[in-house]
């Protein structure tokens, strides 16, 4: 049954390949129906009126991956549980998969045109399609990609082409809380080759990329307190200090004239990056104007010394994510509150360690509140930056194999965002990460009307399905793979 | 059954007023369970969810005012309706009594020790007690007051001493959206000698006070739309501006380093305090640090070229009431919003004009609004300051009734707050006010634990029950008030 074993020529090799890209088009409906499954599980991670749904979100894909023959069981952590499976041969490469099954909350829920979380399927005018609901793209989407790719080469030929491990968590979306100690238990059975994860965007709807170069995160939540209660705003209005106006001069010094984060010391440890990703980078032709437009901008706020690609791939950033404090339901209420509460997020860059920014951060802030304010700070998280090796035999057998999907040369991206799990899995247990996405770039990804093109799901598929079976060429010896690299 | 028409003695009418003050004492339970009745309403006005409940309310008192003699009606608005009553005499002085029965919202709910609207007696080591309730003191206690001194005279004598008619409105809490339209079509209706009203303060526990400068209020909500949809923190991070960002930044300009309004042009209008008030203000032995440890604060926030005292009744202040943008439920959620919002509002004092302040402060947040940002102001109120003449006969009688009552001098004092109806009474319908309440200054007002002690209840009906009798003589001609104001 081992369609890719020694016995089998490589002239077998590319017509089992060619089976299964055919099983997965004409399978689409069935893959389809399952996203739709997922996508009905509001598995919110930072709230926990929705642990349960977590619970269940993992439950299914730990059944799903069951059902199509992997040894696979969900497991319990301090937070929201892990799913874990592996389909092992003896020889060969061995990946490891991972994904998150966790969504992003949905406020503002009256800018959603439907329920979050009864998947709309929207056909356009020109004929595209495409999946309205939380998650549709991160990560339920794009994780369905690579089990549905697994599920079609099974299917046809019985067995994967090389040995798979998948590892599914539920926090993503919180700052993978958990994870450490996770990982501090269960980290050998994790070990494996390479790390493949699907939480990416292509760099055009047709030029598929892989994202060598994440930001990390730091998370934190201030607190400003000054009365000991909420106080009538006419009777101690100027008397009494006022947390909210604390709070805003605190943010408002977070900020330079350029945009620059300017907390003393921020930018000291930032590396440039490397020569090769440069030229890389150097290649992309990237439309600012287009990137802000998109979202109804057209000027960028960072450090205007830097490009907007600098600004959100290489160029660490603050931002506010929340503020609140006093009444602001419908109406007025004239108090002067006696909290007020910011969540203040850092993306960070190479060579920056969230714990040195951390204490610049609480040194910025705590030197510049008044007296009889007290200031609580919450840490939610943090995470290092991480650059992927560009040079890698997987790395360019993963682009090979992206080439033959798509019909062009893959890129080489960053990201501004942050994929924790990729520093986690570099540093715990020295794994790099081949990190390819088919999210598109209106995906919508934490806001409402999140999407997901079934182009991309379909695409997804069938790229993963290559990948697998360009990866298996060190199982297959003297596979066609070589053959046809050396063509 | 008129106990003060002209054919009763003086003796008389001292006999009449010593079993009136005796019948209020010996009912006191009565008039606790109507308090307590009219606390379980949940009239909140800037809420629309609870404008049943100020229906209600107002049904309420209007049966209670119709069952001790008075003509009294709800009449509809375009917001809460109102209540007016009426219990006239052929001669003598007329007063008009205002209050309000809508309350402040009950947030921050989990700083209350028990349901806001299931009012709790609470008796204190001393002996002391008080009612802890949403509205106990302002303004449901401190009105009861008024209807109960009438009340006790109704019941003792059958007759009320003056012509006494009554309005109570349902948005005092609210900046009495209505009231200007009310007044235009009703106001003559409530054309009176002098309009009583009972939402101010005690000077100390044991020293009444008339309360003769008020500050205005202007509110304003002001919000910041940048991105057309939230968006991913990673993806724009830098790159697109953040509103939370620019609204801590333009709030943080409406302040200048010693504590002033910065905005430009915001004192140019500012009226001094007449000598007169100024030499009574003198005498007061204002406890600035008591005044600030209450709540838990130990320094002025306000313009540091003022007293304390200055800073609340005589100087304009600048607040932010609430503040919202972003994410702010639990853990984190790693967006830049599209919007953020504030509520701001600022105390007016005599001299200045909220339009033109309005403008002001449009023009200072608009030329504070970097490129992308759309900025929108919604007005959400607005009021003079007032001072009530310090030297009329009115005043004089009540300070008379109200020593005879405290044992005490009472003193005139400024409000930091606003009672927007006795500015609005002066410029409509030419009616000064007589501001004298009984609230002690740790009756936590808008705050959680908001509460009456029964002492102010007690004293507040029998001070009025006096203040009724010495407004009579007029009525009564050659009364006991005249002689007595003799010796």
């Amino acid at each position: 049954m081992d369609g890719l074993s020694a016995a089998d020529g490589s002239e077998g090799k590319l017509r089992s390949l060619g089976k299964v890209l055919s099983y997965a088009d004409a399978n689409m409906s069935g893959s389809l129906d399952r996203l739709l499954q997922l996508l009905r599980i509001p598995s919110i991670s930072c709230d926990p009126l929705y642990a349960g749904q977590c619970q269940e979100a993992a439950r299914w894909l730990s059944d799903e991956l069951g059902s199509i023959g992997f040894g696979s069981s969900v497991r319990q952590t301090a937070g929201h549980p892990v799913v874990v499976a592996h389909h092992k041969k003896t020889v060969g490469p061995h990946v490891l998969f991972y994904g998150h099954y966790d969504v992003q909350p949905v406020e503002p829920l009256d800018q959603w045109e439907a329920d979050p979380f009864n998947p709309q399927l929207r056909v356009q005018p020109n004929g595209d399609s495409h999946i309205v609901a939380r998650g549709a793209s991160d990560d339920k989407g794009q994780l369905l990609t690579f089990v549905e790719a697994c599920r079609a080469w099974k299917s046809v030929t019985g067995d994967l082409p090389i040995s798979v491990s998948m590892f599914f968590e539920g926090e993503e979306e919180s700052g993978s809380p958990s994870m450490d100690g996770f990982l501090d238990q269960a980290g050998d059975e994790l070990t494996a080759d390479i790390m493949l994860l699907c939480d990416t965007y292509l760099w055009e709807d047709a030029v598929p990329a892989i994202t060598v170069m994440f930001r990390g995160l730091l998370e934190e939540e201030i607190e400003i307190t000054c009365a000991n209660r909420d106080l009538h705003s006419g009777a101690y209005g100027n008397a009494a200090r006022n947390p909210i106006q604390v709070l805003a001069e605190v943010i408002a010094s977070l900020r330079g004239p350029r945009g620059e984060v300017a907390i003393a010391g921020f930018y000291d440890d930032v590396k440039e990056i490397g020569q090769e990703l440069k030229s890389e980078l150097g290649t992309l032709h990237f439309d600012t104007h287009k990137f802000l437009e998109n979202v109804g901008l057209s000027q960028s706020a960072g450090d205007q010394t830097y490009s907007v690609l600098e600004q959100v791939w290489t160029r660490p950033s603050c931002e506010i994510n929340g503020i609140a404090g006093g009444y602001y339901g419908d109406g007025l209420k004239t108090i002067i509150p006696s909290k007020a509460t910011a969540k203040v997020s850092f993306r960070l860059v190479d060579g920056q360690d969230p714990k040195k920014i951390r204490t610049m951060f609480h040194e910025h802030i705590r030197s510049r509140i008044p007296a009889d304010c007290a200031v609580k700070f919450t840490e939610l998280g943090g995470s290092t930056a991480s650059v992927i090796p560009s040079d890698s035999e997987y790395l360019r057998r993963a682009r090979a194999a992206l080439k033959d999907e798509w019909g062009c040369k893959s890129v080489l991206i960053g990201s501004g965002g942050s994929i924790p799990i990729v520093s986690v899995m570099q540093t715990k247990l020295s794994i790099n990460s081949l990190p390819i996405g088919f999210a598109r770039s209106d995906n919508r990804h934490h806001s409402p009307n999140e999407k997901y093109d079934l182009s991309s799901f379909q695409k997804g598929i069938r790229s993963w399905i290559r990948i697998l079976a360009e990866l298996s060429a060190d199982a297959g010896g003297d596979g066609y793979l070589k053959r046809r690299r050396r063509d």
